[in-house]
């Protein structure tokens, strides 16, 4: 592609970053592995195919990694986070199953999506299977305060991909709106997955509310910076094509600062695209000198890296340790796929 | 059609012999409705429209009344069964929504499926929606064994239609593959709908079991009624269209026992129509004319009056009652809906 933009790729930098985290948590996520495993077993043999060529496929586990992180941050000692990390875990691949039959995508992760390999049925069935084990290994932790955290991030998420659904193909979309559906679909789970840790040791209101905080802000940091690289990565780094997003239609916060900013031609051009889904050659690379023009895609990294700010503040009531290092490292690990 | 059948539908009969649990649980049951009402509410204005199609559309609430019966039957007192029974519903109708997915059907309770209207990434966010609000009543009930029993239900169920997803197609299932399927995909929560009540109630576990197993048999007797009906019934009987398992390729008992006593040339037939689809005017005849020939239809009814029998025996550790009547009444019910 031709078009210039204000960032570029920072592959070494941001690999280093999660050197905290991964050193932290690194005996616990061996546990976290072995459960996810086990958990995805089946006398039918279709789902620990299905299931495992998702969760095999490189994802960074960030979501897991950050319920262990939290929870030794927050003292816990037990094993409890372990079979909360894993639910976690398997949440987010129930959703990614689901939303890969949502988006008609063909590509997860630079591989297939399990859709295009087993069928639209059994990414649905399957994710629903997994679904079903989070829940199990959250009941057998058998904290309610966890439980109820962890079902009502189930609901919100759900609340958030309708959302998104309904906002797709309406450029009329506004900024808050826009918040609503990624607050629900993305920052819920890592919000949850930050708050249950100091839930199950007991940590102040307080501390777990800081958390939730910490996880909410990273979360929507985390989208924001997916949604300008879904304009700007690489393939390599994404693992999905660019320009997915304006491929399916889809509304994120580069198109919308950049509509809210553009005349009528420019108006014409997002709705026959995005509204109508008439994309021909060369409508990306307009969308892409359009985002550019406006400073959309600058705009959106400017919004990552104050919700990323927030997040590193909320760990404040936390004294200095190696954990609150480890965290505040993923904040910058997160924006740091961006320059 | 003019091929004969060894029964007829018993609307007149049928209709009557659920009186007694209607009655039972009538001011519980507006109780469940209201709960169904309002937890189908969210700010997010397609999920209520999506979920009030499917759940105004008619079902019997046979699941949700099971659950307040066999509660009434275990003596219990309290709320919690109100909650349990609408969080069974909702796993139904997540499970519904997901189906209608997986085979692709137009049709649900006579009227449009709702993937139909809304497409099918609606079907797929409203019924994970639905399952999450189930767990949290679930939760809000607080019974960590009553929370066991849905969660396993809910991974229980995902395996048999995975199952049956696997056996689709292939018409060498046996009769043994089949009702592992059943057993999975409907009967399981059926079993869950009429254990939790005397969990609650803190029953023995001798009747705790008795009423897992009435709810298991009658689970499997009521499929298995289905699908003989599915060859069978009228198309006002059922909501849907006579034939309906034949064009998904769906292998049922009724076939596998017809398969079982076939000669080369229908197992022809047979691999053509459900293996292959390659369904052409006549086939559906042709299929109904050799499942009446080998009496497979007969011999499906039969199991069924046999599971029924054995649902009804569970129920002998109970002493007589109307509660225990009105759950005797439900398997006549079930098996009256062919003769």
């Amino acid at each position: 592609m031709s078009v210039a933009y204000s960032f570029t790729p920072a592959v070494t930098g941001s690999e280093a970053s999660l050197t905290g985290i991964v050193t932290l948590v690194q005996a616990d996520m061996g546990r976290v592995n072995a459960l996810i495993l086990s958990r995805t077993g089946s006398d039918v043999a279709m789902i620990p195919e299905v299931a495992q060529h998702l969760i095999s496929s490189g994802g960074k586990r960030l979501r897991p990694m950050l319920t262990l992180a939290t929870g030794a941050l927050a003292g816990y000692q037990g094993d409890g986070t372990v079979k909360l990390a894993a639910s976690v875990e398997f949440m987010h691949t129930a959703t990614l199953l689901h939303d890969d039959v949502v988006d008609d995508s063909e590509m997860r992760r630079g591989k297939l999506a399990a859709r295009m390999l087993w069928g639209n049925e059994a990414s649905v069935l399957v994710g629903d299977f997994l679904l079903g084990q989070a829940f199990r290994m959250m009941i057998e932790v058998g904290n309610m305060r966890a439980l109820d955290i962890l079902s009502t991030a189930a609901v919100v998420i759900a609340e958030g991909e309708v959302a998104q659904l309904a906002a797709a193909k309406n450029i009329a979309t506004d900024e808050d709106a826009y918040l609503a559906v990624i607050r629900g679909k993305t920052a819920e789970l890592f919000a949850a997955a930050c708050e249950v840790g100091p839930v199950l040791s007991g940590r102040t209101p307080a501390e777990q509310a800081a958390c939730r905080a910490y996880g909410m802000n990273l979360g929507i940091a985390f989208q924001l910076v997916d949604d300008a690289l879904d304009y700007g990565g690489s393939q390599a780094d994404l693992g999905k094509n660019v320009g997915d997003d304006f491929r399916e239609g889809k509304i994120t916060l580069p198109v919308v600062l950049a509509v809210r900013n553009s005349d009528e031609t420019e108006r014409q051009f997002w709705r026959r695209c995005l509204e109508r889904g008439e994309i021909g050659e060369g409508d990306l690379q307009q969308a892409l000198a359009l985002l550019v023009r406006h400073g959309a895609i600058a705009a959106t990294v400017e919004r990552a890296r104050a919700y990323g700010l927030a997040a590193k503040q909320a760990l404040d009531v936390f004294p200095s340790s190696p954990a609150r290092d480890a965290l505040l490292d993923v904040v910058d690990f997160c924006i740091s796929r961006v320059r």
